[in-house]
């Protein structure tokens, strides 16, 4: 019996679509899952009373305080004992679950997680992966942001934790992994990427391609693709930013005119595809790689549906006993 | 008269392309310039015959050599003296010019201006400015690749450098001023931009609006962004190569049905006004500042209406007496 912990308050949209998102998952699990929402007793109880679900696999796990998202991480971490992130932190920790998704404060979860959860033995630092979507689906970025300032040996467990990870999660066979960079000879780049270069060139047990350089990110060259967090957060931002600014651009144009509204209509069911083709939420959310079990960070206007897919990844996850293969790595 | 030198052989499309701009340019060109053709003769020199132009402000200045693409900027700069590059960026050293225009290498280009031109005393290092597309217009980022290791003081005058340039070439007034950041808070960051940070928030002849979130970036959120060159590189080709992505993605959506092809058809002028938004063609090349005089960089796939962009920058960046703003700022 697999045991999710999930932060009923974290997020946008919590404990709404949250609980929602347990109660569906339940009934969709094919495997044999059990979840801990943890929070606000009452506040859960309310909405768990919405719904039909098998009472014997969820549990309410109580907790009374909420970190806010504005909250500075570590002191948050510090005073707020109570709250649902260290409540749900802790259940991993004891081994009461093997898994816990939060959609709350990044920051708080990242460094709780760290802090409660801990390292697992060898790992310099734990990394943020997370998918981002290519002309062919989606590629691994690490890390997305768990650490602005990195050592290069740093980015070379973020490759094999990647690795594993896609290897598993996405079953890809012997994953192509890339190192962001400013030009593809292996010469170029910072004072990082250089030394991580030539680090990675010389593991045997990744399948290194090199460098890749940010145009050709949407090109499908790698399947796991490293750089410290800071890059990487920048990455992931803007995929957000400049996806969202270039649709609303195409939208605002089509709508400026009749005919090009005529023609935004008879295109709709392809406008409807590229949407889709950027819909992370059956991919679940963002896993925190090097950590004793694993710690999901759901996107903070998750919906049910992206509940639903962090549930499945962490059951998948623990299926495919990831842990054991980096901590053996 | 401003005498402008610009590389025939620079660029996937050199010389025909590079000798039709600047042929355009003397026509178009209101105010009073002179181009000099640096490159092998013969070859320039059948290009100019195809036009009839102003011969008293033409003149072709001989180089025997050319730097590839490939090329290893130090080596290249170091061993082909007669190069394009080389020989256009001794004019501009000798006064000869006041500005050098090159679609060529860009390393060669940036290693080639900093050891010819030379700083302007007290820049620590001249940096690459470019425009990048948003909501509205463009913004200025500063470096886009120059200095891929930074320290704090070069962000501040990256800063410096860039609000004087868009002041100037924008015509806006007390441009806005940010910095590529993970968050907004002013704490957040990586040990550069938390220092930097700090730095540009002392200044007082800068208008600093704080860190810029990557998903903010397309939102005309400030006029001059500043980064180090490994983060602006990855700003560039990302906006470059996601954009394109993204269209093509629209495109072959679109043709994937008879009535999304009618839908496209109809709405092909809005398609056409999206194109136009991204397009730098009269915007000019990257600047590269912070050198005693002017070097700019035109995009490789550079073509005629993209010189005529660059030569008019050039004259605008002349009269706008920017490198004697720069230097006593």
């Amino acid at each position: 019996m697999n045991v999710i912990a999930l932060d009923a308050m974290g997020g946008d949209n919590a404990p709404f679509e949250i609980v929602k998102g347990a109660v569906e998952s339940l009934k969709n699990n094919k495997s044999d899952i059990t979840i801990l929402l943890v929070g606000i007793e009452n506040k859960i109880e309310a909405e768990l009373a919405k719904y039909t679900y098998d009472k014997t696999r969820m549990k309410v796990v109580g907790a009374s305080e909420v970190i806010g998202t504005d909250e500075v991480p570590t002191v948050a971490i510090k005073n707020k004992k109570d709250s649902s992130i260290v409540v749900g932190l802790t259940l991993v920790k004891e081994g009461k679950a093997k898994a816990f998704v939060s959609a709350g404060n990044t920051g708080a979860l990242l460094t709780g997680a760290t802090v409660i959860v801990g390292r697992i033995k060898g790992i310099e630092r734990p990394a943020l992966g997370t998918l981002i979507p290519n002309k062919k689906g989606f590629y691994f970025l690490m890390d997305a942001g768990a650490n602005v300032d990195c050592k290069p040996s740093y980015l070379v467990q973020f490759a094999k934790m990647g690795a594993i990870y896609v290897e598993n999660m996405q079953n890809i066979k012997n994953p192509r992994v890339g190192i962001v960079n400013i030009g593809v000879e292996r010469e170029k780049g910072n004072a990082l990427t250089k030394e991580a270069h030539e680090l990675l060139a010389q593991q045997t047990n990744i399948h290194f391609v090199g460098n890749v350089e940010a145009r050709d990110l949407p090109s499908d060259v790698a399947d796991v693709i490293v750089c410290d967090g800071f890059v990487g957060n920048v990455i992931l931002k803007y995929t957000e930013g400049f996806g969202t600014a270039i649709l609303s651009l195409v939208k605002e144009e089509l709508m400026s005119s009749t005919l090009s509204k005529i023609g935004a209509l008879l295109a709709s069911k392809a406008f409807k595809n590229i949407k889709r083709r950027f819909d992370y939420s059956d991919v679940g959310g963002a896993p925190f790689l090097g950590l004793k079990s694993l710690v999901v960070k759901a996107h903070g206007s998750a919906k049910a549906r992206d509940i639903v897919g962090a549930i499945n990844q962490c059951s998948l996850f623990i299926e495919s006993d990831i842990i054991n293969k980096i901590q053996n790595d």
